[in-house]
């Protein structure tokens, strides 16, 4: 344990119990947000978030058991300042929508452009891997999966591939971010959309 | 430099010239399995293949100029012996036995198992990034390109599409091997080859 475990509970922010104390959570993400901006993930330390916010750590570990968890937490309120469900009126334009502002947040935001560094770590930790299956990919994926959704409303996909075609998107995405090639490729964009918005398979012939 | 750099020349194998000896790099890629089955790819490094293969460090980093080349050499010759191009006759039947063979080689092989340690160092580290992306992918995707063109001969996609649902392939494909979803899962696997080869576009319309 280390000298700020030990800590008299009273003292600090947030440690009244398991409800999470609002004005602590802000100033949590806050704290981790700058430390994200100044030191990327592999600087990015739950330590250090608990000093700069003033909140105990093991309040921290309660709601975000790891670092993981937290980048995952910063990472979702900054996505949102910058990718917007587009609501363009059809699959392709919104996907073509989406990819552009969620580029823009991968190479311009702290959150964003350390995301990669969260793949890696998965790579070699299961409790990051779950974090990032479990937790992180369900929870990004919402906007769009209404995206898709409403493409079946229109019958422009089968409601039956809806989830599948997530699939494709996403890992067309990951792709991209992994081997750095997320310029704003807007020819490359249009083609991937196209192809999405009008994979219909042959699911009566086959 | 290591002792093993100011060893005289001529006692090593294959250090006479840029020209590669066959059989130095038959022992090259035989200790580098051998090491990557024991040790895995954190475990692996150029130094313990040397010392196994009997070769010169100086002649291993001429012809694989970083670890992530060596490993992408090795990766290369055991795929080789698990996925050959089915030759199924159509598009889906294809990508269907590749994938189903591809994922048994991700999970039993030496190589395929550590493949996702190189994408995650690739995350921090400008060589190893430049290996995957600018070596390993155009390399890797071969066979798969190969089989998009006979589909686009046999009119089964248009022949412009080639590139970027190959890259649609190749993005499920990581994204399933990052979160560790692999496993043999038909049904999965079934249909997406149905959507990739059912993907025409809306090319005439938009």
């Amino acid at each position: 344990m280390s000298e700020d475990d030990e800590a008299p509970r009273g003292r600090r922010r947030g440690s009244i119990g398991a409800r999470r104390n609002p004005e602590t959570e802000a100033a949590v993400l806050m704290a981790a947000q700058a430390l994200l901006a100044e030191k990327g993930y592999a600087g990015f330390s739950i330590d250090e978030v608990a000093r700069r916010a003033g909140a105990g750590k093991p309040t921290i570990y309660r709601w975000w058991p790891t670092k993981a968890d937290l980048f995952v937490a910063v990472y979702e309120q900054d996505k949102a300042a910058f990718v917007a469900d587009p609501h363009a009126g059809d699959l392709k334009s919104d996907l073509i929508a989406y990819t552009r502002a969620l580029w823009t947040f991968w190479r311009d935001s702290p959150a964003g452009c350390t995301f990669r560094a969260l793949v890696a770590e998965a790579q070699g930790s299961k409790a990051a891997l779950a974090a990032l299956r479990d937790k992180f990919l369900p929870e990004r994926v919402r906007t769009l999966r209404n995206i898709f959704a409403r493409a079946a409303v229109r019958g422009e996909i089968d409601a039956a591939d809806v989830e599948a075609l997530l699939e494709l998107y996403v890992g067309f995405n990951w792709l991209r971010m992994l081997t750095d090639r997320i310029a704003d490729d807007k020819a490359a964009v249009d083609r991937m959309a196209r192809l999405i918005a009008g994979a219909r398979g042959d699911r009566k012939a086959g």
